[in-house]
């Protein structure tokens, strides 16, 4: 056994438990302060403190600057400083950096309500040092090209920039993805801690295969803190929520998952465990690009009389829909994605279509469900991803690469 | 010239201009976000945009994170990837870690109202990557006897963990140096820019004496930048103030001062130049452990009548004080430094005496004050203390120490 690992999970422990303390202590905190909302779907209004992921990450940045020395104990009471691995240091202190900034980027959004330009600039800022150390510490732009490309392309190719722009980018999407699967009691930190997990899974079976020892143990360092604030945070926001996660919950997931995918190389198999996240992301464009119209919150309309949550709509005028919502809406008609009714309203001057969420996608297949087993529901989509993850990574790939078995 | 030097003064000039445009196109955005508080020493009792300083942060974060790769371009260039200065790598990595950290710490304090153990914790954490560097990079606890002590301890002394400690409390101290010497208009931004200024007129110095090359100018690369954000940010935050800096501004500044004086290994010539701050601090003692009555703010007093600023007070039953309380303000009144009141109340049972903030000193000295006026005279003690500080490091050293002349 790794004993530095061993002194992580302890650490981590100590993660969940001073996060599952100090969250309810902070409640009045939080409401004192004007950061909190209202649970729209339930009949109370009572005030919910909002952006509590704030104290996840402040707890985990603080497990990890106590657990930064300890990989490299050894070396220090061996007392070998000239074989000291400054490369492997700097990438855990590019990793906080990172993850550090997107946290302070997330309180700030929370606090300050920013625009979606700021939210797509600065997960693009905070992941410039982790683009840095990867430069120095690796420089590899070279990908392998899929077989079935080879006649085109030949077995690799360097991708340069274009590498760095996908790394950037990745870290962009991560930290979006999660904010935009979003809304109903316990869904951020339940998609968040079920993505960790399989990653820390992934990261064992890497390792028991003999594979990139380093940079799996990086990877497990920082998940498995990750994980204890991320299940006392799902505590207190499972259904009925009594806290919010925020944004800065969000933010800091993403930028925890694209660090570690990329630091740790796998970031194409850290991708494959957002598969729900990708199809809702997709499924959203029309509505993110505004081709369809979109309103403020897409969240699902809650029934007070039945307690259960129903499809939310978009009204709008059909000459509102440009060209391309059109083709969309169309092509998710075909394939029974989309539910549109038309000449709705007073004088049914309005057509309506439902806001185009895997929440909504799933409550249009089931018909209204309650929050819970909404959560419940998403969340098993979320583990059903992540095996299909693991059989697209471990028995497709052979057929797109040479993988070692 | 140094090129890369260049390019950080041009960033630098670039983040002065983005802070001085961002800013009033944030005030709006802060006071609808409920960050905001009212001048007290002002008639009119207009929303005034608090905590400012997180935009100063966050720029000079994106500055930086554009300006880490140039100090290593020409390596990058020649493609000497073995000769990368990891080490070098990492000091600047660890240091934006810990300035990145307490921004986000101080925006935390700002937008929730932290407690007092909070704001001595956060700085102690923030500051653990820096101490995690320097043990790796130095390792160095020795430090040398000044010589009138030698016959007692010999020329040189290892103090092991107590120098670890030294440089956790100069952050803590930094951090909360600035904020306790503020509350008028310009004076938490004036006194870090006349620091910061001295900070680089220190570099300079030593650069043009050949000393600690590397040292100096990852000095000069974190001070350029600071100096950017912050004299944009003075100009808003001058009589009559348009905006607030916040707890943010204050804690970003102290730490990031502690960050160049611990790796540029000029802690005590960096303390010297809190020569203010420090008698401030030791004049506040009495209040600030309680041993003398401290109200919740200590702010001189503002007189509508004349637009001027008198000393405030703290009143109290003489059996409320404290017997160090009693010993702190006996020996304050024998060098004439306190102003004390008897017999004050209606049935005269209440003493009082000045709030012990070296705002109220001066006032005590020069008699009510407008508030700009007395902007410039913290100022000028600043710049002169800072000439003290130069001529304490350049001439009087020598008598403490074998100075390289």
């Amino acid at each position: 056994m790794n004993w530095p690992l061993l002194i992580n999970i302890a650490l981590s422990t100590a993660g969940f438990l001073a996060t599952f303390i100090i969250i309810p202590n902070f409640y009045q905190v939080f409401i004192d302060a004007g950061m909190f909302g209202r649970d729209l779907n339930k009949t109370s209004k009572a005030k919910v403190p909002e952006a509590l992921g704030v104290i996840c990450g402040a707890v985990f940045l603080m497990v990890m600057f106590l657990f930064i020395p300890v990989p490299f104990l050894e070396i220090f009471l061996a007392d070998k400083w000239e074989k000291f691995p400054h490369h492997e240091f700097v990438e855990f202190i590019c990793a906080l950096l990172s993850i550090c900034c997107m946290i302070f980027l997330g309180f700030a959004d929370d606090a300050l309500n920013l625009k979606w330009r700021h939210k797509l600039l600065l997960p693009s800022m905070a992941s410039l040092p982790l683009l840095m150390v990867y430069l120095v510490n690796f420089g590899n732009t070279v990908i392998i090209v899929p077989k079935p490309l080879r006649f085109l392309l030949g077995i690799e190719i360097d991708l340069f920039i274009l590498y760095y722009l996908y790394m950037g980018m990745l870290a962009v999407f991560c930290t979006n993805a999660i904010n935009i699967l979003a809304g109903i009691n316990g869904l951020e930190a339940g998609q968040s801690l079920v993505i960790a997990l399989s990653i820390v899974t992934f990261n064992s079976v890497e390792l028991s295969r003999g594979m990139w020892r380093n940079n799996q143990f990086l990877s497990l360092y920082i998940m498995m803190p990750f994980i204890g604030v991320c299940a006392a945070l799902l505590y207190y926001n499972w259904y009925p929520s009594r806290v919010f996660v925020g944004d800065t919950f969000c933010y800091f997931a993403g930028m925890t998952f694209a660090v570690v995918g990329i630091l740790g190389h796998f970031s194409k198999t850290m991708l494959l465990f957002f598969i729900p996240q990708i199809f809702n992301f997709i499924y959203s464009i029309p509505q993110l690009f505004h081709f369809v119209p979109c309103p403020r919150h897409r969240l699902p309309k809650y029934d007070p009389k039945t307690n259960k949550l129903g499809m939310s709509y978009s009204r709008f005028k059909p000459s509102e829909l440009k060209p391309l919502g059109s083709l969309a809406l169309y092509l998710f008609k075909l394939f029974g994605l989309v539910q549109i009714n038309y000449n709705v309203g007073e004088d049914g001057e309005y057509m309506e279509c439902n806001n185009l969420t895997l929440i909504n996608l799933i409550i249009k297949i089931l018909g209204p469900t309650h929050e819970q087993t909404l959560t419940v529901y998403l969340l098993i989509i979320q583990v059903l991803g992540s095996c299909l993850a693991f059989f697209i990574r471990y028995k497709l790939a052979s057929m797109f690469y040479d993988v070692v078995h």
